[in-house]
């Protein structure tokens, strides 16, 4: 996609992705992980589990949306000052095959505006087989704490 | 939206989709069932849970686009005949309002085609707020069994 | 959608929408002109002409989401204050007939938010078959001119 | 993307895009051209004009839109066989920044399923500046010409 490098403005953004992260208990609810974190960037892994599946034995569509709407997001994070926090605005994520396996999401920022955010992540299984692709919109919320208020 | 009323093909419609629904154990694991069923039109009921939050307290906008997701999924399955599934190919959720409450997600079919159903969902929190938008699109498998294979 | 009835911030809304209208020149060159403008609700008309076709002589799918686009962003911005302006952020389209006749795109705000507004269209041809359902997001700016700088 | 590299089905391929993309009329309208076909690829040309424009004198986002579209469909109907035809069955764009100048869509199929194709076209300006990403969902129609009937 040729995207610039993205250069965070708070060089502790690893850590405190990681402190979010760790506060959602949804992505424990699942099982998901968070397997790494960079400038911009962000993937969260989803071992497979009979409890997240849909009818015909698939993980759930929705689910899969959940960990790159997580990735898409922290990828956003990364890039935002320490006193910020971040709304998803919209996504649109495209499933690509059935996901019968453990699963990663890899979330990238397209662009990195004043206010606005465009990500996009991709979902693999560990066969290699690709699972989803997702478009995404986050806003910035300056001077907001990434926690309950 | 001035949407025809749908006929469904097959009269038993709302046994299939209650009796597909209590397989789906994604659904069970974030406490979701299936409060209203229709020609075209599905309704799922979310009760608020500490577990199903981000890092904000909010319930996680993932959690949020799995309960349109499903549905939108159901309102397009109450419309198939007996002997075909479904699959989801795409969806794009806005979040309009952060959700800390109860959520109920009420999908309905906008056109049902040949092999392609488009649907929407709206999901409202149980004080009325507005929570969210979905438009979906999803393909039908003829002859194909609503169950693991 | 139970949308609750939207209350204009500029009494002078539809005269403002109409000369907004009137400066875009994509518009001149499809032939498409606004039918419609309420509170929060735009309509735009295009003629059927073989100039806006594609390969198959289909009015092109771009085209439909021109119009759909612009009914939605009018649609919006009928609830901002006189001194702001709008950009498009985001918008998906479904296709859900091929368009071979006149068109008419129905916007209408979902939610109008302190900086972002959603918003939905319908286009429906002139034998009042559905032909396309947008969902669309978009940004105020405040007290930018809605004119070139 | 890691995208696997596509192999043609019609070794005709190039010649049979660029005969169907000269039947746009809707192309030549706002006068874009094709500029580049390849596998699972296209990329579609748009020099600035001012007929062109919104009402802020940026290239209308439904112009955006409709090369981001003709670049996604002919990356996808280069993959096809010659005898099959492709309608759009969804798009989602994002604009990035105002379009203010010449631009160039490049489209490529992200997966090419059996009837179901997946492509993303990304739009810069002539001064490298990233414009738009869409995500589109395509669907084959077998043995159906590309023309009118």
């Amino acid at each position: 996609m040729n995207a610039p490098a993205h250069v965070p403005v708070d060089p502790r953004f690893a850590h405190r992705v990681r402190e979010s992260f760790g506060r959602q208990k949804a992505m424990a609810l699942i099982g998901a992980s968070l397997t790494a974190v960079g400038p911009g960037a962000a993937e969260v892994s989803l071992p497979f589990r009979a409890d997240l599946t849909q009818q015909k034995g698939f993980i759930h569509g929705g689910i899969v949306g959940m960990i790159a709407d997580t990735a898409c997001g922290y990828a956003a994070y990364s890039l935002m000052p320490a006193s910020a926090s971040l709304v998803t605005v919209e996504y649109k994520i495209n499933i690509l095959s059935p996901a019968t396996r453990s699963l990663v999401a890899r979330g990238e920022v397209v662009k990195s505006g004043r206010s606005l955010t465009v990500a996009r992540a991709e979902v693999y299984a560990d066969d290699g087989k690709h699972v989803a692709s997702m478009q995404q919109t986050l806003m910035m919320l300056a001077d907001t704490p990434d926690r309950p208020e």
